[in-house]
């Protein structure tokens, strides 16, 4: 009884399941509604206009207001996880992330995850699964393409150790490759009022540190909802039973529930920063927990012109979340470790209007 | 003038103001919309392809994707609170309950009911409402019918008692009664690994047992959205101030809160049960309140198939939701009791492609 | 650095930096869809069935169901929050709002406030700032505009005092200047039932009063939840990590939510009342928060017919909002001063058919 039981139930993969060059297509293909964009708006209180406003959308160049970038890699990130992650032992990074095509109300997300590395753990109880995983609307194009490592627990620390290969991953996107999502903006049907900003990308330069000022607090509700709205099933944000004989003796929340977090919060400062075109690697310093507050603070890396097109920039940033610490001093190291506020550190391209 | 304020606002019926063969048309209609769906799936997580997505709706028969089963009983059953379960003791059971139009967003619904039992207590202080309830979109046409029986307290203890009638209802919805809901299915369409299991109706056999083996922590904010979402608006989900002098000394969770988690739940394991096609019967063996974790299992009791149709079978089952235990088990009864842990014993028709 | 990042980021304005006739527009404009409405519904529960069903809606004169008059007042108010309150000590009064033409989801709205008159106080530490604003659609119709007075801080004390101007502003709305939003509404389709009561209009009479009987209970996660709904931006609702050294230790719930609450408790007695036509004025009498259960009562001031419309009447309502404390005994006044569990002092107008 409880074979066929197994046979039914998901355990999720173990680190000896995977092999390298395996195709993964995941279940659950969804249709983005304006339901989910309105919960979304709840959620995290965003205030970019063309993802608030169809008419300031339109204006601009748009059909209408796109989702979310950040929604979007929820929705495709989640999907991956009853296949990747579901025995993680630790989300290790993001890397080459990139915004393809713009995902509009109506579309049906569905994604698609390739092993490009495995490397078993020396003491092989567990090993690091590198993946590649690709976000599709309803045409077939690509709406995102990404790769993310973690480790995986082994199933059995008998089993087999794979062939291992660690892939190379670039340390950024080129700006070569940012803007698939962004057709021609009418820079000059642009308006900095509504859009809440005179700062465009020429206003910034390299080195400028932002404090983004405002901070949120997060309670068990709000990350519980996002995460299911995204259909990701990883149990350890849900689970208060299990989750009290734990690590943290507590519901752990979505690493993503932050990097929403800090781009809503980011509206301060970078309020016409209206596309995520790409990121370049992500690390979740530290864990959240319901009932902290989170502030953030960015630093502009870098400002990308592009030579075929004089409507937009990009600004490659440093966006830094820390958890009940302000950032008016720009919190970041303490000697070679992160200051112990610091919950993420991520490294992004932001577009702007010129 | 709280005479005049008496008239204006309505304190519910009590079980001397039901007569037999009373037919009562609730209030509020109510027109579905994908912001429904979108708060739906925050709250709860749903998984199944049919409900999540246009495009697998419409490759495998449907116009496009439906509302989620669970979300149009809840909407037909929170209509019928005020005007019958205002003052009920308990919520005694639910039978014969079928899904017989498949709802989709834009469809408004409403509800009527007819008193088909009465039955005063001994102690002449409540007695059992016995009602149909039906559920009718904008066409007119009937997408939902179940009978439900409730403990009502009567207003005064001296009313006359009203003759006595149990109405026989079945112990099961007959499987030639199911299906309504479910148009033809285009079987060789249906994606198995979009579905998320290889596992279809043939798969199963009765006796087999399924841990749903995750669990989901409920919180106040959840349950209370949930439930205003249903327009139900009974005062012990709500009102703390009161019941922290009540029964419990905290609020209650509605019942069918447990129904939608642990359909929710039973994705791992009955990934492709795309469709409720009917209620059986329903107990809520024990109170559920905000901080606890649910967990679900379930057996299957029978395998129907149907003369007329062979795109789709359908599987009776019974889900046992418990709280703050897992279900590795199969817990339920404890001696002649049931396990302390179990909150709910469902028995329904879940439709499943061949 | 620090010069630059001041630059990029808005600290809000400060009573000094408001100029008697200065306009604002406001950031952010906001399509309103169906998600934003079920959101809504869940959060505040409402049941007007106007407002809850298209089919309802249509068959009394509307294209299809409006969005709820609150909602659509939150979101412009929300607008303004940025340039005119971020620095607010108090939110001293409304006055003169008109709910001017009804708003459907799909359209867009924005914002823009005149400022209307300035009063600094005698400690020369923050000044009162009178503001009109107004929400406009798509079509540059103006579809709310109302008076607001709210007390901002100085940045610098020694800052020259304005010239002063307090504006006159009427009492109340005449009721002439009532329905802009309510087409002709057909009172023979008008269904008493699925609107929940049988008293019209003129079943009312000036100083009856009605206890709305029902109590909920307020949770972090809702009113936040709520709140970025309407891009309000006011820290003190969102930052637990500063409020937990504020004046009241903890967040302070939007005054808006007590509103809604209110609004939608005093359905059960005036359900009907399918509009909020204006409101003559609303006092926060103390804060509420979170774990607070919230009760209602309304008195009829007046019942106004208009002298060029049979179809509706209008009834000037004050409603009172308490907070741990049932009002079947119309809490008003300890002596001459609130009672200390009223939160809200409202007074409005509301359309019902006759």
């Amino acid at each position: 009884m409880s074979a066929q039981s197994a046979q039914k139930t998901s355990p999720g993969n173990f680190f000896e399941d995977f092999r390298l060059g395996q195709e993964i297509r995941h279940a659950t293909p969804r249709t983005i509604t304006v339901g989910d964009v309105a919960l979304y708006q709840g959620l995290f209180g965003n205030r970019f206009a063309l993802q608030s406003s169809d008419l300031f959308a339109q204006k601009i160049g748009f059909p209408r207001a796109p989702v979310d970038d950040l929604l979007v890699f929820h929705i495709v990130f989640g999907k991956t996880v009853p296949d990747i992650s579901l025995n993680a032992v630790a989300n290790l990074g993001y890397a080459d992330c990139r915004f393809l095509k713009p995902v509009f109300p109506g579309s049906t997300l569905n994604a698609v995850s390739e092993i490009i590395g495995l490397k078993e753990n020396s003491n092989k109880k567990a090993g690091i699964v590198y993946v590649r995983s690709r976000g599709f609307d309803d045409t077939g194009d690509a709406v995102l393409d990404y790769a993310r490592w973690v480790m995986v627990r082994k199933r059995d620390e008998t089993a087999a150790s794979p062939h291992e290969k660690v892939p190379e991953l670039p340390k950024n996107v080129e700006p070569t490759q940012l803007g698939g999502a962004c057709p021609k903006i009418n820079c000059a049907a642009y308006d900095n009022v509504l859009a809440g900003s005179v700062n465009r990308f020429d206003s910034y330069k390299g080195g400028e540190k932002i404090d983004h000022i405002d901070g949120v607090t997060v309670e068990e509700a709000e990350h519980q909802i996002a995460t299911r709205l995204y259909q990701n099933t990883a149990r350890i944000h849900f689970n208060q039973f299990a989750e009290s004989k734990g690590r943290f003796g507590r519901r752990l929340i979505y690493g993503g529930h932050v990097i929403s977090l800090a781009r809503a919060l980011s509206f301060n400062g970078l309020a016409n920063a209206f596309q995520v075109a790409a990121i370049n690697g992500g690390r979740h310093v530290a864990p959240l927990f319901a009932g902290c507050t989170v502030f953030a603070w960015s630093e502009i890396l870098a400002c990308a012109e592009f030579p075929d097109r004089e409507d937009i920039g990009a600004l490659r940033v440093r966006t830094i979340a820390t958890k009940d610490r302000p950032c008016s001093d720009f919190p970041l190291k303490s000697g070679h470790d992160y200051d112990p506020a610091v919950i993420l550190d991520l490294d992004y391209w932001l577009l702007l209007p010129r």
